[in-house]
């Protein structure tokens, strides 16, 4: 039977949504709806319309035989810049000021739409990228990553402190803590990650970046290439950042554990929104010969 | 400027589907979109059939002046049926098989498609609860966790092995492991759970169930009860099963190391699909006089 416009959009919006990042052909809806391939791209330009609109993706159509249409999850910059801005708030409470000048998180990183808005962040400004898997250290980066994987629609992979029995044979690498210059194990199960992915980094936090340079070593293992670093939080004043490039969200600019007050500045996340464009742009006119 | 119905309706959808189990006061999208409340109303009653005929949710109308619409996203028993099935196919891989009988699960844990669709089964067969936050411990069951909590809108908090700096004043206790008889600890910030909160409880894997049996015990401290359990899959034979009311996904019935063979039965999920019609109307109808 036939399906009636207004019910096609909610399907249709329904399933994009839980769809991102993947090419639906034009002919699944056509076979779905029982509806004309025309109707179907009608549909379509009314859901990028209000997606647009609302400042939280877009649809891409992609001409062709092999075409289709897909849902690229990106937040505009204004809906970036306010979500920044109530991360900024939520972080300047004093009471998240714990002994030695360490940040209590676990109310934030607890709260799940708050992960799935920051995983759309990192979602939205790795989009263009080609990105395998997404990679993460136990544990308070996991929720992170799953929420930012979810929306690119590849899979996690968690390094961690000891090897577990649960995880077969693993690889195991000794790195240097970036601003305590001690030396710790990360280990990663060696059927987690396929030699050669591209793989986007996403953690809670960093000071000097010692533990995203671990993974980066441990990605050398695997023969495998950085294809992005996201945190949450990167610390203020280091002196000597371990980390090249890497978008953060927030930014520590003061912390005094005597008078218990904490500030905060936007990370550079919002400063690189400009230069994604350029990028972007590049990325469509320029032809990669060696592909 | 008053919106056509069709951008409406993909808005509203995915408005919803961004808020479940969210009380939406209606005149929050009359004002939204400059319409009348009946054109609403209208509206909401495509979604709910589009949502019902697809077997993912429905939608609840609160009448009166503090009543509004609210998404619940439940699957239908054809859904999660096939859901399961689809799941013990993928149990049956004989490279599963660790030495010493482990499982490895982590490529099942790291698709992110799936462990959303795990949270949906979960959030499904809870909906009706009282749940104030989902309770995990470190470190496979948290991505399940997440996926459950953003279905129920709900915090999640992560019990540990060990306390970590970050996570402010701690309480702890030993529990008795249920297979092998040792004692462990176990760890969570006084923070982050709430005294006298409803906790649904969510695991990856579940022996004789001494791990969920210390996480009962760790609620008492914080004088919070149980709401529910759910684990994605339990192992076969277990003589004494420490835990008594629980939902699984997959059982393990047969595991044999030498034959690298691995069986699996669909868990209970499915069998108490019919009793939880019943237990919803009991819930509607009975009175809660010390509430």
């Amino acid at each position: 039977m036939k399906t009636k416009r207004s019910g096609r959009l909610v399907d249709m919006t329904y399933y994009m949504i839980q769809h991102p990042h993947e090419l639906i052909p034009l002919t699944y809806f056509a076979e779905r709806y029982k509806s004309a391939k025309s109707s179907i791209s009608e549909d379509l330009g009314i859901i990028k319309q209000s997606l647009e609109e609302q400042g939280v993706g877009t649809l891409i159509t992609v001409a062709g035989a092999a075409g289709g249409v897909k849902y690229i999850p990106r937040l505009s910059k204004e809906e970036a810049s306010s979500f920044v801005n109530e991360l900024c708030e939520r972080f300047i409470k004093p009471d998240r000021l714990l002994p030695g000048g360490y940040l209590y998180l676990t109310d934030l990183l607890g709260n799940p739409k708050l992960v799935q808005q920051i995983g759309l962040m990192f979602a939205s400004i790795f989009a263009n990228r080609k990105i395998d898997v997404v990679m993460t250290v136990a544990t308070k980066g996991i929720p992170l990553a799953y929420a930012v994987a979810n929306f690119l629609q590849v899979p996690v992979v968690i390094v961690r402190r000891d090897s577990k029995v649960t995880e077969g044979s693993t690889v195991s690498i000794n790195y240097v803590t970036g601003s305590s210059k001690r030396i710790q194990t990360m280990v990663l199960a060696r059927r987690s990650l396929e030699v050669g992915s591209n793989v986007l980094i996403i953690d809670d936090f960093m000071k000097a970046g010692g533990t995203i340079n671990g993974m980066i070593s441990l990605l050398d293992e695997f023969n495998a290439k950085v294809a992005g670093i996201g945190v949450l939080v990167e610390s203020e004043d280091i002196e000597e950042r371990l980390v090249d490039e890497y978008y953060s969200l927030v930014r520590l600019s003061d912390v005094n554990v005597r008078d218990k007050s904490i500030e905060v500045i936007p990370g550079n996340y919002l400063n690189h929104y400009d230069q994604m464009t350029i990028i972007e742009g590049e990325l469509e006119d320029e032809n990669y010969p060696n592909e």
